[in-house]
């Protein structure tokens, strides 16, 4: 059995996954019904050709020796890409969108990050407005099983030790144990949905729009039903809202689940103390930064910086006001934010924050070593002892990054773009955040860059959001041929 | 026997070097009298304090124990900080910069790095002119042994791969090998200047601008004699001059030696290959990038397209047009290059050209594994295994340096600086290349920037130059304590 990857036992099950969106139109199908417009063809074609595009998929026959590893590394980055070109029918059928911007606004969709390409988004029918939203909630979801059940079995980036009831390598169980950790999460995950569209109803947003939101929040994405996104609003109490909900939905969903069963674990939780430290830290940095070259005062100040540090630590990417205009100090932290992300186990891009824990831990004993030179160190988490092989897979992961980012933003430099642009606007779509500075401002949309440059970005997100390995697979012959 | 690090046995070999110093000065004074200046006086009493002071620094009773791991990294790190306070008396005692300046100044020269302070180098006298060239062409000297035959012994970074005759981990035989290599070294690096200085005089380069050029090309340092650097000039053949030189001054100086001795290794080396490979490369993407966006044709293009890449590249920091001024994609290429650097066991700074190789390549591996997850791959550098342990310090050093860079950025913009010039000085700083971009670029000076900043980008040549462990272990408090 050469390492050849089967595209035969892929496609059957990615052809499941395609007709579960097409399912999930239905939800946009009822909006336009409910409004009454005319994107009701639009979604009901869309539903047929995604459905019968699913079965047909689904009907190929594989063999039945189950999946390895690469298999269920090409479910997930090949499905992940599929699945765009279905979501992306709404914006293109409807005329809303070309299909290259088309496939951008989805991807962006599905991997929670948020940026867009829409300049006006308030013209849009509500449909696909709520469309829009949806395919961040779905994508959050798709994120949190992917981080918690699948990527640790496949063992990406080191995943493997942030699940502390980790199923081990046995590839044949991953379909029951995805169903059941899966169904654990989406209760978690409906549960605090449900709890944000009430308290901002209670904040006098209305229904469409709570709903919107929440779906956008939870899942960090950012897409907004305003062009000013959350700034539109102006208020302090939705801001308050909004700001507690991405904070959670950038911290590990194992917690949410034990604080359902009773159990109070957060401060137990090194990553959890680590990622509320960096907000608080980078919020008191931001603050006097303001304060002393914007605001000339601690409450807006404070205001402003507690709501941009925890969009873009938590990569979801909504604005209160544009960052953009901010002293270049604010904007750095949040140019480091976009690449710390959120913690392991959430909605939430980047490279995470017990990823960033251990390699500083990691460099440490390096250092360390040098003193002690005989002494045999160990990485340690709390009292746990970080094993060897996670740690090397959590450094590929740190620099498999590192290099990414690098050269995505030569390429975006070759068409002229200036360096801020280029850094932020790819340091954002592979951290999965939305927004960057310059051309790709707070303020402003991807909508005007070149084409090339926009699949360069999409394909950022894409490999951000699936991890790096889980897409870089895809460019070694030997997973295509013998 | 505790980790401590024993002061009393680092500071009399530490006093040795300062000695050596002394001595040193001994040409700028000779130059200072063949030219009638009043900085004779000057140097008289900076031979007479450094040199006292070397005396009873090396008077210190040590135990004769011989040195450890750490002390040899202090002997490393603190002296260089130390040597450095004494070449600074110079600028200090003849009231040319105030200390903290004087000290920016010669860190700079002596970790050849080519940043400067001096607005307008060209009315200095030209001993102090002769002294400043001096300290880089001493610097490369020291860094040269360094890199060859300390560094290895240490294990900084992986260091030890790169010397072919590497003598093993035995601490006590530290001083005879360094004094057999570096005879060798010093004749080679000898020999490359003298032919340096020749070839600048036919290009018609008076015999002080060309010995003083020289001196900063070979120790990739890139000081010049003139505001306007190697523009001023606007000499092809000169330029071209020095191109090579500097593309020689990045290669691992052991080639050179082979050379000498009849053999002619270039392209059995893998990281030359490499380096050859990044640098026709950039030239070529630069080209085309000025090509279509400043120059209008191709001659213009390639000219300074390859003065700039070489220069950046080999951590030189010469320039002949204002790079500042160049489109986004030429910048960023510059500023990538700054990363990468040299390579080992020449004197160039930056990350190395054999550290990125064996990265790129261990990163291909990891990708890999996933594809044959039993199969034993090894990272391979030609037909050789790259050991796991040297893998280890060499992916070390490269979080350590991406750590580093993102800290002292931070840091930078802490006081307003824009993003673009905190990002360019300090890769340019710690990478030891000289010129950045903005406030900083290659037509501007250091002169303006806030005395703390001057102090963190001091720190940025330190710990750049010496390989960033050497320094960073100072930071650990058991390097002082029981």
């Amino acid at each position: 059995m050469g390492p050849k990857m089967r595209t035969r036992s892929v496609l059957p099950i990615i052809g499941r996954i395609v007709i579960m969106i097409a399912i999930s139109m239905v939800a946009p199908l009822l909006c336009a019904l409910y409004y009454g417009e005319k994107e009701i063809f639009v979604f009901i074609a869309c539903i047929i050709i995604t459905a019968i595009s699913g079965y047909l998929l689904s009907r190929i026959r594989g063999n039945n020796e189950g999946l390895r590893l690469i298999e269920g590394m090409a479910v997930v980055s090949l499905g992940w890409a599929i699945i765009t070109v279905f979501g992306a029918l709404p914006f293109y059928l409807s005329g809303t969108l070309g299909f290259i911007d088309a496939y951008f606004e989805t991807m962006s969709g599905f991997t929670t990050t948020g940026a867009t390409v829409i300049n006006n988004v308030e013209i849009l029918s509500k449909s696909l407005i709520f469309w829009r939203a949806f395919t961040q909630w779905i994508g959050g979801m798709g994120i949190i099983v992917l981080a918690i059940a699948v990527l640790p079995i496949l063992s990406i980036g080191g995943m493997q030790m942030f699940d502390a009831e980790s199923p081990g390598p046995k590839l044949d169980k991953l379909k029951p144990q995805i169903r059941e950790t899966a169904k654990i999460l989406y209760g978690v995950y409906l549960l605090f949905t449900v709890a944000q569209i009430i308290l901002l109803l209670i904040g006098g947003m209305n229904l469409f729009d709570s709903t919107c939101h929440a779906f956008t929040t939870f899942a960090t994405g950012g897409f907004s039903t305003k062009n000013l996104s959350i700034a539109y609003y102006n208020s302090t109490y939705i801001e308050a809202v909004v700001i507690i909900f991405m904070f959670l939905s950038g911290t590990n969903f194992m917690l949410h689940y034990n604080l359902l069963r009773g159990k109070f674990n957060y401060f137990k939780d090194r990553e959890f103390m680590f990622y509320t430290a960096v907000v608080i830290g980078s919020i008191v940095l931001m603050t006097l930064d303001l304060s002393y070259n914007v605001y000339g005062n601690i409450i807006d100040s404070f205001r402003y910086a507690s709501f941009q540090v925890t969009s873009t630590i938590t990569t979801t990417g909504f604005v209160t006001t544009n960052s953009d205009l901010f002293p270049s100090h604010s904007k750095l932290i949040l140019l480091v934010l976009m690449f710390i992300g959120g913690c392991a186990g959430s909605t939430a891009g980047g490279i995470k924050n017990i990823r960033i824990l251990i390699i500083l831990k990691y460099l440490y004993r390096e250092i360390y070593q040098y003193i002690h030179p005989n002494a045999i160190l160990s990485v340690k988490l709390g009292n746990e002892t970080v094993q060897e092989n996670i740690l090397k897979d959590i450094i590929a992961f740190f620099i498999g990054y590192i290099i990414i980012f690098v050269v995505a933003t030569t390429i975006v430099t070759a068409y002229g773009i200036d360096i801020i642009t280029a850094i932020s606007s790819v340091a954002s779509t592979q951290g999965n955040v939305g927004p960057g500075f310059g051309l790709v401002g707070p303020m402003t949309t991807f909508a005007g860059l070149p084409a090339f440059i926009k699949i360069v970005l999409t394909f950022c997100m894409w490999v951000g959001r699936l991890e790096i390995f889980t897409v870089m697979v895809l460019f070694i012959p030997d997973f295509w041929k013998e």
